[in-house]
This record gives structure tokens, C-alpha cells and sequence, in this order.
């Protein structure tokens, strides 16, 4: 099961700290078709009576040691493009794949068939299947995948129509990467002794663990509520953090409108791993994250009921809800206040006992209105 | 404009001879979804009243020296699956991207925007444009995309329906992997040494460009014409060479049917290096193309016709193909027969005078029967 990052020592990118999108923003990503940091899904009018054809796609790297839950991830990860605009099919999914040349024969037929199946799984889990795609040797492992779709106009949200007096709602804690960073550190004395201060070996275990049961879920229901709880747009939350895609969000409104968040609710104790490196700006919405929650506007009085509903266990009771801002009249830009709540999000089967939390804050069930 | 594979010595992959189809298949490609050697693009029906979504991926490491042309082959190669089954529009293409971290910034500011206008111009061409992808740094540098179109029935042809009596035309020669990897030895002295009793420097830098040209051709115009001539069923020829994807298409077919294959039009001199190297199997039909021609099941009394309305000023004047095979009764398998008429191919703009042929076949204008 360790085997998928053992064999990435030494050939492991991207470097701690810095999610795909970033690097792709550092390689050059200025020349590039950009999609990553404006419209999540291209959205394309076919010359068929009003059917629209909605398209994504992205790969990566993986960064969890486990190759089903890699698979499952980098499945969720795709389809969260469609999720975010409110699309809860899709008509098919091709699946990109490298395998590493630095693998041996045996290492290969272990665990790419399992990152395949947990690719697989998730995406008959989205009520689609695995068509096709492409496999090439490469030094790096790469996953990722095309998720289309041909939609009539009611299927989607587009995510352009947030008003003033809107809340904004998060689907999935932050701290997906200051989590997967930390549990590599496990191994390493050097990057261990600058944390081990403010979290112990046991809080990094259960809080990778969230991180990737989290990226590894679905945005398929908070994506069928956003038509329940009338949505007026939605993005999701990867690469650029909460504050990149609030902002870019923020620039594709129609009205006049800023967004502010005041929440962050955050895997316990991540927001004291990133304080204690200065590396991740977290706090400042700027951490990366992968396979994230949907960041909806909703209306005022229908936030509540949204975070509400999809804890309700006939979704599986997998899910939980913030609000986390809200949107005000503006210039279309989007900034966090100066001291955010940080919401301590509770890894599932961890008890507050485990986590000796230094504020009153520690949550796993926070809709509550603090402005 | 060398600057590509300068910066692919020591990174080059695949290794000479080896297309990526090939890499894919040795790289553990059963457990992977393998469209490859199967249908060239899925089609998914959707829920929309007879529409059906055709798509196809496809992404692999540079072969030429030319950032701009290797843009336009990428591209080429992608839609080349959808002209496969004769479908002429593409509603969305994805770019698929790596820039590789060896570059500096100079080179990779200088070339990634070359690749992708050459990608975009031949999108282009084939009437779509490029919305979308994801870009991500890699040790080497890959190209690619994803294109989409969803058809009524009448605007694809599935590649199933050969009937005895039909004839193979093929819509580009042969050669092109062998003529990249000519093209490279020309700096490398001990392989050199090894070809240039069959083969002159000039001879060689013909047959590249000529490769080159032909790669970044788009198989639409064919694509076109499969309907006007009653097509049955085509392929293109990529990885697994002419034979393994004669094979592949004569599994496809309704009809108790086998392929025989009695020409090979081939760049001028490659069957020469590929004899005296004994590497490719290009006699063999086993040498990977890239960004082949199609292989199409015609009418017999459509395929004259064919190969002359294709060489049409109309279409460019850029265009050829051969009379290459016969469709029999047999168990849906396909053969080259075992001394193949080769036809050489003379680039563009060579005289025969600069190829010193060593029988009397040479031709770029053969659309005839020899059997």
C-alpha cells in the first residue's frame, strides 16, 4: 500500500506545497488554454437543437500512498468540474494514464490495476463509465481524466449570477494538501521537528486520512442540491485555494458583487501546520487544494437548509456543509477578513480527546451565522 | 527550430523504432482501457433522440525537431480517430500539455507557444477550436487532446460493414517512424554507418519533411470522401503499423471477411532502412506510424475514383492514396502477402533524379491493380 509514494522518492513532484495547478501556473500556464483558473468545464453550443456539450479535463500526479484511493481521487477530480456547475451526469469518461518507467514489472502489475479499478469505481459511482483513453510510459506516474457531457440548458448553472445578500457555502474542509504534505513528513526527521510542536504523529495519520476519504468523495450530491436550493453559481475548490477560485469566481459575475468569507473551516489542526512552516498561507486562502468542495452562492434563506439537507443520510451521510461568506456589492473580487474563524473540522472516528485543540472552535457541524 | 530535440537528448523516449502504442502496450496497456488497437473513438448513444457522442484521446512525446509542426501533428493525430469513421466536424478539442522541467525558461517560452499555435491552426483546419485542457510540468514534454463531436447516425460510418469484393485504400504512405529515426541518426555516426550504404543525407532529409508534412496532415478531406464513395469500414494507421491495425479493423466486422494486403506505399528509401537495420518491420507492416493515413473498405468500383477525386486541386492538391488490398472471404483476420509490391513514394518537390532507386516501382501517382 506504500508502495505507490516509495517509488515516487526521488521522482516525486510536485514539490510540498505546490498543487498541480500551481506548477502548471509556474510551467508556463500564462500560454496555455487556461481553463483551471476561470470556467471549471468548457461549455460548448452544439448545432443540435439547444443541447450544449460540457466538457473537462485534468490529470496529475498522485499523492497518496494508496493506488485505489489515488484512482478514486483523480476520478472525483474530473468530475468535480461538471459537479460545479450543477451537472449531475455524465455521458462518458476516457481515462489518461502513465506509468512510471522507474517501476518494476511486478510493482506495475500491482498497482496500476489498482489505481485503474479505484478510477473506475468512482466514476460508475458518478453514473458513468471508463470508455477509453490513453497509456504512455513516462518517468512520472500520471492519472487523470475527459468527463463529457451533452446537456439540455436546465441540466446546468451557469456560474455567472450571484446577487448581493447571496451566502457562499464550502462542501469539503481545506487542508487536503497541508494534510498530505504533513503525512510525508512522518518519514522525515528534519521536515518532522518543525511541526511536531503544534501536532502529533496520531492527528497528521487521522487527518490524511479525512484528507483523502474527503478527495476521494463526490461532488455529485452538493451538485444536484445546488438545482434543489436554486444556486446561483458555483465553483469548486482545487489547485489556486478557497481565495484563487472565489476570486476568479468573483470575475465572472454579471451583477456587481464581491464575495468575503469569514469561515474557514479546515481538517483539525492543518491551519497549526501551516502557521508553524509559513509555507502553505493556508489561513490566507492561497493553500492548494485537491479534489475540493463546491464554493455555491446560494440565497440567503435557502444557505441553512442547504447545509442541512446534505448531511441527511439518504446522501449517504458522508457529506457536511459550511457557510462560509457572503456576497456584498462590489467590483467582482473576493477576499477573506482579516481574522477568519477557522472552523476545526473533526477527522470521522476521531473524538475532540484526540485532538488537543488550542480554541473553543472545534466543530464538524457548523451552518450557524457569526456575522 | 532543433531546439526540441536538443532538449530531448538523454530524455528522448520512446526509444527508436517504438511508437507510442507500442510503449503503451509493453507498459502493462491490457490492464489500461485500451481504445489503441479497438475502435479508434467510443461512441456513447446519449439520451438525446438518436445523438451520440464520438470521442478520442490522444497524447505522446515529440518526434519532431519542429515545435510549431509537432503542434499541428498532435492535433492531426487526434482528429485523425474521428476521420477514422468518417466523421468531417469536431464540436471541442481539449489540449492535453507538459512542459518539461529541463527547460529554461527561454526555451520554454520559445517553444511552448509554438507547439500550441500549431495545434491551434490545425484545429482549426478541422473546423473546431481548442477550449480547454490542463498543462502540468513533466520530465519530458508531452502533446495531445481530446476531441468530441456528437453526431446524428448518418454523419459517422462504424467500421464494420466490409463485404468481399471490397478493396483497401490507403491515404498515406507508410514510413514515417522509420523516416524520424533516419533523421536522427544523420547526428549520430555509428548508426549512421549502419544505413548510409542505402540511404544518402539528402535522401534522408527529404523523406523527414516529407514524414513531417504528412503527419501534420489532417485525414479530413478522406474523411469526406468516405461518404461520397460509399465507404465500409476504415482505420488509421498508427502504432501497431499497417498490419496490426488491418487486423484490428478485420476482427470489427460483420461479415466473414479477411484482408489481404498486396502494396505498400512507402516514403522513398525507408524500406531500404528498414531492411538494412532489421528493426522496424516495415515490409512486415509492423513499423508504427504516427499520424497515419486512413485504411478504408471500398467498393471496388469506388476505389479508382476515390484515389483520383482525392488528389483534386479542390482539396489542396495535397493529397494521395494507393490501392493497397482486397477484402475476401475468410475469419476476419488480415495478412500482407508475402513478397508486397512496394511502392515508392517520392516526397514533394525530390526528382527522381536525388533518389536512387533500385527498381523501377517508384511512384507517387499508383492507384492501380497489380492483382
Amino acid at each position: 500500500q506504500g508502495a505507490l509514494l516509495k517509488l515516487l522518492a526521488g521522482l516525486r513532484w510536485p514539490p510540498p506545497g505546490r498543487g498541480p495547478e500551481e506548477v502548471a501556473r509556474r510551467a508556463g500556464g500564462t500560454a496555455s488554454p487556461a481553463l483551471g483558473i476561470g470556467l471549471d468545464s468548457c461549455v460548448i453550443p452544439l448545432r443540435h437543437r439547444g443541447l450544449s456539450l460540457v466538457q473537462t479535463t485534468d490529470f496529475f500526479y498522485p499523492l497518496v500512498e494508496d493506488p485505489y484511493m489515488m484512482g478514486r481521487i483523480a476520478c472525483a477530480n474530473v468530475l468535480s468540474d461538471l459537479y460545479a456547475m450543477g451537472i449531475t451526469e455524465c455521458d462518458n469518461m476516457l481515462m489518461l494514464l502513465s506509468v512510471s518507467q522507474s517501476m518494476s514489472e511486478e510493482e506495475r502489475e500491482k498497482i496500476t490495476p489498482l489505481m485503474i479499478k479505484g478510477f473506475r469505481d468512482a466514476a460508475e459511482e458518478g453514473g458513468t463509465a471508463v470508455t477509453g483513453g490513453q497509456t504512455v510510459a513516462n518517468p512520472w506516474i500520471i492519472i487523470g481524466g475527459v468527463a463529457t457531457v451533452v446537456c439540455q440548458p436546465h441540466e446546468f448553472i451557469m456560474p455567472d449570477s450571484a446577487v448581493v445578500g447571496d451566502v457562499l457555502v464550502l462542501t469539503k474542509p481545506l487542508g487536503t494538501q497541508v494534510a498530505v504534505n504533513a503525512h510525508q513528513w512522518l518519514d522525515n526527521p528534519e521536515r518532522w521537528s518543525k511541526v511536531k510542536t503544534v501536532v502529533s504523529r496520531q492527528e497528521v495519520e487521522l487527518a490524511y486520512q479525512e484528507a483523502m476519504f474527503n478527495m476521494a468523495t463526490l461532488n455529485r450530491t452538493a451538485a444536484g442540491l445546488m438545482h434543489s436550493f436554486n444556486a446561483h453559481a458555483a465553483t469548486d475548490i482545487t489547485g489556486f485555494g478557497i481565495l484563487g477560485h472565489s476570486q476568479s469566481l468573483a470575475k465572472q459575475q454579471r451583477n456587481e458583487v464581491s464575495f468575503v468569507i469569514h469561515n474557514l473551516p479546515i481538517i483539525a489542526k492543518m491551519a497549526a501546520i501551516s502557521k508553524a512552516t509559513g509555507q502553505f498561507g493556508l489561513l490566507q486562502g492561497t493553500s492548494a487544494e485537491t479534489s475540493g468542495g463546491l464554493l455555491i452562492c446560494l440565497p440567503r434563506d435557502q444557505a441553512a437548509h442547504f447545509c442541512s439537507e446534505i448531511k441527511s443520510s439518504k446522501y449517504g451521510g458522508g457529506h457536511q456543509a459550511w457557510i462560509v461568506g457572503i456576497v456584498e456589492k462590489g467590483n467582482r473580487t473576493a477576499r477573506i477578513i482579516d481574522k477568519p474563524r477557522v472552523i476545526e473540522v473533526l477527522p470521522r472516528g476521531a473524538t475532540a480527546t484526540v485532538f488537543a485543540l488550542d480554541n473553543s472552535s472545534a466543530s464538524s457541524d457548523d451552518s450557524s451565522f457569526p456575522f
